[in-house]
């Protein structure tokens, strides 16, 4: 087998796309970025995408140092290759992503979904290193995951496996609409917007005091459920209070389907800390059936928040065969 | 490699331990039971299986003719061999099975529970032959599963992984007692205990007529509420409609995991057919996400009832490396 040095890693998101030139002990050795958003034709992508590539392939000493390329896009399919009806990306219907790229490098190129990519980060090169079951979560805008059994990625028969984040966790008359087109899913209450929405229902629904009554309701980010919480606001503490249990409730479930050795959180969510983990790990506890109790990890991402995203991509590609 | 042309299955219930010799079409050449049930010393109950496994073995042309034997039994821990904690057995704590059998006969042995033996009895002979991503879910007086992905049974960090019996489906007030402690599990509802206890809750809750009024409350059995739904009987009807729902709820769930190319139900409740079918069918597809829609076959299992259980604990043999 060649033994080439390096790989591409592009963290493709709706508003910038990230390439990163990544080493085999998870070192960037050189990154850029250019725009997503706006960039409607995708061939003229391309040109952008390739003329920021060259100096960093040319810095490396071109593309017989490179063993390929690993992309991380939403709605990306692993067996394909394309980005499959993608909402927040430029391009509509289905995208031939990863051939466009294999044809203008000439490089092997392979692709899967941000939150699969993510979860070969964290095995390649993060806290999940070593683990053959694990479940990574994605705690964003929305909730994303990647699974790892027996030391594969789970991408089901249709390359779309693992969507934890569309699990309907509540079934009620109150349950929450999602951007899917259903009511319930864990995204409408473990998320970023969750969080914000959870706010929201909170101070409509109580009549204590909090910090966030000063913001009007419907401008209400988690950020600011974040600042409050720290501030001490009891409201804003029991907002990540709700969550943590919700989510820690889910996972419960999820360990009965794969007995995974570990839970690895990642996203901005995460930042909360214990504010969320400690409600989390508790719920977990207590919901876990008897024979899985005390067995799961539960783990936060420690990879650099910038480039974990880019590793992740990295990571698929070191892993082609 | 040697080609040894049978195996030994053994289908171990809390009542009957069968086993079998199993050709590699899955042809059951000889079959012969003793009883579990009172035999509470394991040393005794080695002898009475060995004598009875005797003159199966020496119609075969002894053990050199024989590849191996696969054990599926509750609670059977695929990576240990050893059955642990299991609450219907004669043996208590954890018991050495696999390595009991492989000392007498001299035979590689390998043992996990029966849910995961009847996915790989599936994979094996019946209807999930040649896929490598497919859940098998038994409805018998419990709800079992084996999953299957990437061809391979998953089994988790612990060797415990595949227990949707026990995912929990129901978190209000209303929500039912589980024999694993917890409340609410998929198994209360989707098993033959659970039907029973629908009928129960319906004919308390109910004031329509039912023939199944004439039964004492206590002692209605799902068997009795299957007789009653063939004769047209309402109220037995919109039990298995209950049912069926939950069930089709609960797999739009599960494919968000691993969205598989199939479900195969096996056991007691598919006996219902349609009256179980068609409401889970529907269910699943109006609860599973736009994504995955209309991609995982609905099927149940064609395997003889009889032989089933033996026939998975023969292809478990098989399956050997």
């Amino acid at each position: 087998m060649e033994n080439k040095p390096y790989v591409i890693g592009l963290d493709l998101g709706g508003t910038n796309s990230v390439f990163g030139i990544v080493d085999a002990e998870g070192h960037v050795v050189a990154s850029t970025s250019i725009r997503t958003k706006g960039q409607n034709d995708l061939e003229l992508y391309m040109d952008s995408a390739c003329a920021a590539l060259a100096p960093m392939i040319e810095q490396v000493g071109g593309t017989g140092n490179i063993k390929g390329m690993g992309i991380g896009a939403p709605n990306g399919n692993y067996y394909t290759g394309n980005i499959e009806l993608a909402p927040n990306l430029p391009w509509k219907g289905v995208v031939p992503f990863a051939k466009k790229f294999n044809e203008r490098l000439g490089i092997p190129v392979v692709l899967t979904n941000d939150a699969n990519a993510a979860a070969i980060g964290e095995m390649t090169f993060g806290v999940a290193k070593g683990m053959k079951n694990f479940i990574m979560i994605t705690l964003g805008t929305g909730v994303g995951s990647g699974i790892v059994i027996n030391g594969e990625l789970v991408y089901g028969c249709d390359g779309f496996a693992g969507e934890l984040g569309h699990v309907i966790v509540d079934r009620g008359p109150e349950a929450r609409l999602c951007g899917c087109g259903r009511k319930g899913c864990l995204e409408t209450y473990c998320s970023a917007t969750g969080v914000a929405r959870t706010a929201r229902q909170f101070l409509t629904q109580r009549t204590d005091e909090s910090e966030l009554r000063s913001i009007p309701l419907d401008d209400i980010t988690s950020k600011d459920v974040s600042i409050a919480a720290e501030h001490g606001d009891k409201l804003a503490r029991d907002v990540y209070q709700f969550t943590g249990e919700l989510l820690g409730r889910s996972c419960a479930n999820f360990t009965a389907f794969c007995s995974p050795e570990a839970y690895v959180f990642f996203g901005g969510l995460t930042k909360a800390g214990n504010l969320l983990m400690d409600p989390l790990k508790q719920a977990y506890d207590e919901n876990v059936q008897n024979i899985f109790k005390g067995k799961a990890k539960m783990l936060v991402s420690q990879l650099d928040d910038a480039q974990a995203a880019v590793l992740g991509a990295a990571a698929l590609a070191w892993q082609m065969q």
